[in-house]
């Protein structure tokens, strides 16, 4: 299989497909007959690589080229995985969706970004209706991780395994929808809350602001780490699921919401709720709560991702498989990464515990060379630091690539010693020097011992390694910034 | 006012709110005639007292006594503060309510947790009717900081301002739900989707545990930031809320929900969802689940503080009221914290880059304390840390309270140069020791320069100060771990 992605229609969701495959290591081609795609598209694409790399603590990998093709034929030809994501008109669809086939292998991939239909509506009339999938993604396409996948019943099992194969490449969840239904799952909850809030806005009861204070400062943040069933199921208590129903059930039947209605669209209810919008988040840009959104959730799928929780799993996951082993080389090359924005201080620039952390995960990256990995440590065993002492040399911000070079400049027993220097990937420059004596000890006395044999030699070996190619850096004296 | 409040009902809802009282430093009386009550609500408190202080980086107040009381006239008696969290019966509602009325002063709010009756249905019949307020709190009560007051027509101007008051000054938000409406706002919601969601577990489309993951891998992760409204803003693009409600307008006609129908609530569906609830988390213990819950609702209410974003900035803000300033005493005290969940690495401890990000905090308090605040770095100076010798002393695990003793051993010019010891508060043990340099700076040019006259002042007359009071420690060794 190649790494050549087609991106059928352009706009913020073929945008984000672009971005998140690129950024995955992708060939894209776009096809998209607004003259603008080209300029939108770049800017999704802008976004994603600010914000994308910022999930991970390991190297992305290399980037993918993007290139924009006014002939569809030639965009998906040999593609092998292509993505619909026009306009959601039934007919349209069937067009592009022959267009796409006429073109191309018949084991593509071909995914339909379709927030409503069918993969049945989707597949009629289809040369090859079983390579036609749904696979609904969420804005951001290149932050948020799921994408809902219905293969439908004529689906063709080799592509629907493909798919999700590829989804997951790209750090995607993709989730099975086995029985095909209209607005398949997230957006029939979207639907039914978008409706309820239409009502509130329509009767006066609140105002979009308040609506979305209602939910972020409340229920959103259960939702977004425990979805709806399991946070019932810890409000149900030691009583458990069926206690809560059994609480919860006869609500139903009161007159909680106005859901059986459909509030009429009116120029007077477009006009309340555009204005009320306006005095909300009107001092912002589109472009401003961009960044917001997507600072916020680096930020959350972070904090996420340090629990080993909910979405932060799937990152972690997936960050797993992007990790490459270190090279014996002098120096090691322990740390390549970009600098996320929950690394940012008051001064606008990284602060001075994540050089610190950086640093940790620097020699974290030699443990797991010299085998005092995850296991090591499950086993009994591990470093600890003792003593840094870490020079600032010059300002890290927020979205720079950086990279640690390492020297062991003391493998003897259970005592090591690590030279480290933290440097712009850009231009080479020196950010931050560390010096780092680690003991190695005894999670059972939790007291320093020597390490085992392994280890012990793999540590020796790489110091002997280090000291004849090096000098050792000697301490240097802070620069006058 | 005083600062005692009333909890009359207990449960996970009446415990939450005992715990979030007592923790922001009020003393609190529970009445709740259940013999289990005290069992209960103290396993709540203690879930509220490792997690709720994790969400500050200030010192959390002198915490408040929690009493037991098996008379409701004596638990209210003179409380300025009344909530009310018993069953949801309308009946019920009204005897508890006559009997506080009864015994309670009528200066006091007295709040109710109902999620579903109007305020106007609890005041009927009462003595004093403007006194009762809706105050609908989410669970857990002590980390979400939504409650939902509504006061009704009949409300009491002075009451309810009382009640906003007393809410914010506990960290939570009070949202003021100017029309009372059945359900309030967020329930109509919840209720909504639950419906949805019985719908999709009934008719076989979606498990508990796909509906959890359709939530938290995508738009809950967007609802925790932004709400509804605003998200809708962002995904318009460039055309706006006008363009996106034109666009979703009409889905709203399309047969995408079965709101207008109830499921029938049959044993057949209860036992589906309950099964489905315990294969999806029937592996982890309520107690588990909530742990779970709660670890990563603290790092995401973290992670959108460090963002000055949504939740976390209400959080900012409460913490500004909570911080002290710094007492001119050797050494300062600059850091008085709990390690946060958030902290913690590997190997089960705190990461070696927070201690870093502790002396980070500790110098500063110090910055703040010689008056170079936030108002002098953003009038363009600032100090920016030039190194830092940290030794490791000892482990620091998740939830122990910390302190920071900290003395200036240098303070001359543009040089600034601090001694750090961090110590467990609980016994005093040093944890870790730090000797920092740090150059004052002018953020314009990026380069060091003298400080402003104040803070010349203010930092010469510190070291003097402890100049006088110690020697200066001399460096250590590090401990045999």
């Amino acid at each position: 299989m190649n790494k050549i992605a087609a991106i059928v229609g352009g706009g913020v969701i073929g945008g984000g497909w672009a971005a998140r495959f690129a950024l995955m290591g992708w060939d894209v081609r776009v096809f998209d007959p607004d003259p603008e795609a080209q300029r939108k598209i770049g800017e999704v694409v802008a976004g994603a690589e600010r914000a994308l790399p910022m999930l991970y603590d390991a190297p992305m990998p290399a980037r993918g080229t993007i290139s924009f093709h006014t002939d569809l034929a030639e965009a998906v030809a040999g593609a092998a995985y292509i993505q619909e994501s026009v306009p959601e008109r039934l007919e349209l669809k069937h067009k592009v969706l022959a267009a796409i086939q006429a073109a191309c292998s018949p084991e593509s991939v071909i995914g339909s970004s379709t927030s409503g239909f069918k993969p049945s509506e989707l597949q009629q009339g289809a040369a090859r209706p079983g390579q036609i999938v749904v696979a609904h993604p969420f804005n951001p396409v290149y932050l948020l991780p799921l994408v809902e996948l219905v293969p439908g019943d004529d689906a063709d099992e080799p592509i629907f395994e493909q798919a999700c194969d590829i989804l997951r490449a790209i750090g995607m969840y993709p989730l099975h929808v086995q029985a095909e239904i209209d607005a398949h799952i997230a957006d029939r909850f979207l639907e039914a809350v978008w409706r309820e809030a239409l009502w509130l806005v329509n009767d006066g009861i609140a105002t979009t602001e308040q609506i979305d204070n209602a939910i972020r400062y409340g229920f959103g943040l259960r939702w977004a780490q425990m979805g709806l069933f399991e946070t019932y199921r810890v409000a149900g208590g030691e009583a458990g699921m069926r206690h809560f129903m059994e609480q919860f059930g006869p609500c139903l039947k009161w007159p909680w919401t106005k859901l059986m209605d459909v509030p009429e669209f009116t120029d007077e209810l477009v006009d309340l709720i555009a204005g009320q919008s306006d005095a909300q988040s009107g001092h912002m840009s589109i472009r401003q709560l961009e960044r917001l959104r997507d600072n916020n959730l680096v930020a959350m799928l972070r904090a996420l991702k340090g629990q080993e929780a909910a979405a932060g799993k799937l990152i972690l996951d997936h960050e797993a498989t992007m990790q490459q082993p270190l090279v014996d080389e002098v120096p090691l090359i322990t740390v390549r990464r970009k600098v996320p924005v929950d690394w940012v201080d008051v001064n606008g620039h990284m602060n001075e515990g994540r050089y610190g952390q950086v640093f940790s995960d620097a020699s974290e990256a030699v443990m797991t060379h010299v085998g005092a990995d995850r296991a090591y440590i499950a086993a009994g065993h591990s470093y600890f630091t003792a003593e840094t002492s870490i020079k600032y040399l010059a300002e890290t911000l927020v979205g720079e690539d950086i990279l640690v070079e390492t020297r062991v400049t003391l493998g003897d027993g259970k005592k090591l010693r690590l030279w480290h220097e933290m440097k712009r990937a850009a231009d080479g420059e020196m950010l931050a020097s560390c010096d780092q004596f680690l003991l190695h000890v005894s999670l059972a006395t939790r007291r320093s011992c020597p390490p085992l044999a392994d280890v012990r030699d793999a540590v020796e070996r790489l110091a002997r390694l280090h000291a004849g190619a090096s000098e050792g850096p000697a301490p240097r004296a802070p620069r006058d910034i």
